[in-house]
């Protein structure tokens, strides 16, 4: 059992997204990534089984999915994909989200 | 891919908790609980593998644990514990929490 305190990883990278990783395990990964504004997390998709969601715990943005598919992000929004179903995000302002793996790649 | 905004579930049972599933699959489970000031999400474990996270979306409570441990939280604050281990959660403000929960039970 632990405690993470997103508060304390509120880090940004002024060149575009800083990542930091709060847990690895079995069973899932769990990231916080901090996008300054205007920063774009790619589109991207791995071929393997699981699941994956993106919580955005601060400003907002964009989830970006296959086919030029936008849809609007803001705090307290969340987009569960497929590991292998392109997804990204663009920030709109600085963005913070929390990403979970299951299982971790 | 599905988008959820949980601005939409901000819902509380004068009661104590309400419960809503966000998301289920074969890889893991999405809650979103919502608790009233003073509710109680009392300490629970299953003897099971996996594991589970606990992130506060508002409000402030504490995280409780086995021995009588308890941890402060609030909005960022975010507990990793294996399902095996005893968790729960305890309210001070109205309070909101996303539980994680790797494999599903």
């Amino acid at each position: 059992m632990k405690k993470i305190e997103l508060d304390e990883t509120r880090e940004f990278n002024p060149l575009g997204m800083k990542s930091i990783v709060l847990h690895d395990s079995e069973h899932f990964k769990i990231l916080n990534f901090n996008l300054v504004k205007g920063a774009l997390f790619p589109i991207h998709s791995h071929k393997l089984d699981g699941q994956l969601s993106i919580l955005v715990i601060e400003g907002e943005g964009e989830f970006l999915a296959d086919d030029d598919v936008v849809l609007p992000a803001k705090t307290g929004s969340m987009l569960v994909s497929d590991i292998s179903e392109p997804h990204g995000v663009r920030a709109i302002s600085d963005m913070r989200i929390v990403v979970t793996i299951a299982p971790p790649i």
